[in-house]
């Protein structure tokens, strides 16, 4: 079958494109899978993600603690997948009928669209906390590396500030950390909290450690529903015993900056709210013409292709993959994910060589809950593990897992040094950007152009800038605009893309506020959006009065190109 | 003079208190000096500092290539100084009189003191763009570690941007690199971008080394002025040997997001702009009522006394020291901060003692500039040296002088696996947070109180919240604001204390701006201003009405806190 492909190529047909949509464990893996074919020329592969790394997200978890150094366990696709065309973009949208991927660089504002023949969808899950009041706002998720620097430096600011607190109540409100979940994840955070907490707390004088109350809520009657239920009561024993409140069957109706609210009335004090619930499928499932599974994900075959979109494939967590040997559709682990990778490769390349599809069945080698140092409670293939032994398996297991030897040795070093030395209490916040933001322009340049996505909204602080248009190489001027004056809030309001550009006539300072802050302001109605209405009421009155004198309008008028898609998907 | 000490704790005296404001070179030396006094009870010492951290500024350079991990060159401040009570916390103010220090937690609205008998001032200094319209909008300053970070994953993001990027002009204008300054810090900088940049592109199929333009600029007739005529010389030779470019007699004017304009009027396009120049005094100076020396510097004499303020001390980059054996003030280095702290800590314990003071005469163990892989430039104890020789010692010299084991461990590691493995190009920007936020507050939940300082402006989405007043333990409901309403501008953009507490009467959700931004916005002079300027003055008439019928005000009135200073410091 090579052969045959051989010889297509050297009568000059290009191989079949393969893009893959996402740089988690499925999308690399089936990417890495696939580089073998693609380097002998056999396919045309590319990968589209968010970031430019892929996050190994067993350890993060141990991010947290400090355990081990974020860096160490993300890894650079372009390392990873060197035979593979990779674009660091946004998901924009899928057109199923033409076979086109839109894509959108970060910072950029054009589209680009790339072409398929096979299509691996691989965007993950999404978190969403909107059925609970507050606890999107002040619950920190924990699904990214963001999220887990995020929370590290909370945890950290948090001793800091009870180490000088003097309201006991204050101090108390503090010191609770509440983790929401208490599934592999929740049980996994608290752990390390807990470990990191305890420990750190040696270097502030004045927090002492009986003073600390790290709770885990879960809304089942037992932690762990992943295991079977003599390891969870172990793990649950343990955790009890290393200092974790542990509250069964109880569930968070809604959240604030000082508490967490329970289903039965009850309020817990706290600033720390991690929350470890709440998985929702990918926004760009959304927009895809796909039928769907059980919880919004696509309904893929036994072959792992996507029902009713030839040469379309799903894999990992936003699929809805039907488990061949425990029934039900395959739990949303790495190990799944990785599998299942390996098995669309394999699938992918029978299609293009004309070979019969196997059906997907894997059987898991177990699974493994790590309980904060030294120990973990395991089920590996059948027998169920628990204390050291399993943990010491777990850090094997996953450290082969860890691509690249480079990666592996920092983490063996990270570990190590994890031993001699105490945990690291550095608290590294170092974003310190404003959501309204300067920009300087010399006279001549372009501050946006008329097609390109709105992003912005612009206030002119000194200066004078010149609204035109373009149309059939001819550039038509507009209006032009000077200090307090602003502009780009139409396009914004409405969602379209700029149907003008904007030049600066001379030196010119502006303030810019983005586009999600704009909107978001606009929609408090509030009386600046009364404002904000009553001006483009104005401005679109005296388009109308334009184009009735046949010349075109400022700003506005109708959307030159289609409006912008809201499904973005992650990486 | 000890056993005098000793005898006067007996007797119930209170050892007298050290504050050391600043957590550089100087504050933290300083305090480490003085750390064996205080275990021995001989004084009371406490530090301030915005980051809970030492950052080992020589290294900083490193982390931009990847050479160095981020976190090892951060050291906990709590780790390093364990005999001192430490405040992380911005300073507001000094009284020099009370002789108190005002400090504010971050996060925190309220305010502390702390009294002392000696001060130490080692702010350091900041940096100030703002003469060269543009440059402080989108140049990269190159002083704290955040800088460092955000300074790299802009490189790596312009890599991934140059891979896509089709336009050659684009493409120019993204692999420009420009850095200011032709001094020790912009002669490094520029060293270790080149470096990284053209390592980095081999994992870019598409981004060619001679492509790649790293551009240095310095005013001055030659580059490195701190260094003998010929070590320079041979630096020169060297950078321009490795791709970098330099310019001498050249000024930058003003720059924009894509270019760099020069005092002759050439446009470098450029995404990628490093300011290395613009050494500013620290604000909190500005608010001290001490003479000041040139460039704004307290004015210390030979003893490190600043002068008319007894028993207030000044060393590192804050302090205009006179340099005894060279003539002029002492140079802004680590290495003189380091020798002034010694120094410092030695005559606050002799004036404790009542024993004599010694003048600071300190004579350079010498320069070292690094110059990239394998290469450095140094002049020690009056020899020069160039190449591998100086370079060793420089590393040597560094790992020697950083402090803790672990610390000085993770970076020999880092510094041998760089010598095995690829620099890393993991693009981790995790800050991805707006200017405006939302929270949550359950019925009777305090939204901010009387007194505390403004920090933000808030807008009702839903709920009701109440507005009362609090005087003589009574309580005085002033107002009930709805969804679309909103509150906290008055004290904004008076710069003063809230004159009223908010609270929530029912489960409320809020759109908050920060304080900053909404200044900004008001100061804009757009109609947005208007608005607000027009609300202010309605409430002020309801206020006037009101007071009239000896009633009390609504959010504003007269301050009953002094206004916040606008002078605060760096740690």
């Amino acid at each position: 079958m090579f052969k045959a492909f051989r010889k297509e190529r050297e009568e000059g047909q290009s191989p079949p494109k393969v893009v893959i949509l996402g740089g988690g464990y499925g999308g690399v893996y089936t990417c890495r899978a696939l580089e073998k074919a693609a380097r002998r020329g056999q396919i045309e592969l590319s990968l589209v993600s968010r970031d430019n790394f892929f996050l190994f997200q067993p350890m993060l978890a141990e991010v947290v603690s400090g355990s081990i150094e974020p860096p160490h366990i993300l890894n650079p696709i372009r390392r990873l997948c060197r035979a593979t065309s990779f674009f660091q973009a946004e998901i924009e949208a899928v057109d199923m009928d033409d076979r086109n991927v839109i894509i959108r660089y970060p910072g950029h504002t054009g589209y680009r669209s790339i072409s398929f023949d096979h299509l691996v969808i691989a965007v993950g899950s999404s978190i969403d906390l909107s059925a609970l009041p507050g606890v999107a706002e002040h619950a920190f998720p924990f699904k990214t590396m963001g999220d887990a620097l995020m929370l590290r430096d909370h945890v950290i600011g948090v001793l800091e500030s009870a180490e000088v607190e003097t309201d006991p109540d204050e101090k108390n409100e503090l010191l609770n950390f509440v983790v929401v979940g208490g599934g592999y994840t929740g049980v996994e955070v608290a752990a390390e909290i807990n470990e990191f907490v305890r420990e750190a707390a040696k270097s502030y004088p004045h927090v002492n450690n009986e003073e600390i109350d790290v709770i885990l809520l879960q809304g089942a009657g037992r932690i762990l529903p992943e295991l079977a239920e003599g390891l969870a009561r172990f793990s649950h024993r343990l955790l009890v015993r290393r200092g974790i409140e542990i509250r069964l069957n109880t569930r968070i109706k809604s959240a604030t900056a000082q508490s967490a609210i329970l289903s039965d009335g009850t309020v817990i004090p706290t600033h720390t709210l991690v929350a470890a619930v709440g998985t929702a499928p990918n926004r760009l499932l959304d927009s895809l013409l796909c039928p769907k599974g059980p919880r919004g994900r696509l309904l893929v075959d036994d072959n792992l292709a996507v029902q009713a979109c030839p040469e379309v494939w799903g894999v990992g967590d936003c699929a809805a993959i039907p488990d061949l040997r425990a029934g039900g559709t395959c739990p949303p682990t790495a190990q799944y994910a990785l599998a299942e990778a390996k098995h669309v490769a394999r699938n992918i390349l029978a299609t293009i060589k004309g070979e019969g599809l196997r059906p997907f069945s894997y059987r898991s080698l177990g699974v493994f809950v790590p309980l904060g140092r030294f120990s973990a409670a395991a089920e590996v293939l059948g027998f169920k593990l628990s204390g050291f032994l399993a943990w010491w398996l777990y850090r094997t297991y996953y450290l082969y897992q860890l691509p690249r030897l480079e990666r592996k040795l920092r983490v063996v070093i990270d570990w190590t040094l994890q031993l001699i030395f105490r945990r690291d209490i550095v608290k590294m916040d170092v974003a310190r950007s404003e959501g309204i933001s300067r920009a300087h322009h010399e006279a001549g340049e372009i501050i946006f152009r008329q097609g390109e996505l709105a992003r912005s909204f612009y206030i002119i602080l000194t200066g004078q800038v010149q609204v035109f248009r373009q149309e059939n190489q001819r550039e038509t001027p507009m209006a032009t605009l000077g200090p307090g004056e602003y502009f780009g809030e139409m396009s914004l309001l409405r969602a379209v893309r700029h149907t003008a550009s904007v030049r600066a006539l001379t030196p010119t300072d502006l303030l810019i506020m983005s586009g999600t802050d704009f909107t978001a302001l606009a929609d408090s109605s509030t009386r600046f959006g009364e404002l904000l209405a009553g001006v483009m009421r104005q401005r679109e009155h005296a388009n109308a009065t334009l184009e009735a004198s046949q010349s075109v309008d400022l700003e506005s008028g109708e959307p030159s190109a289609p409006p912008p898609r809201s499904d973005r998907s992650e990486g």
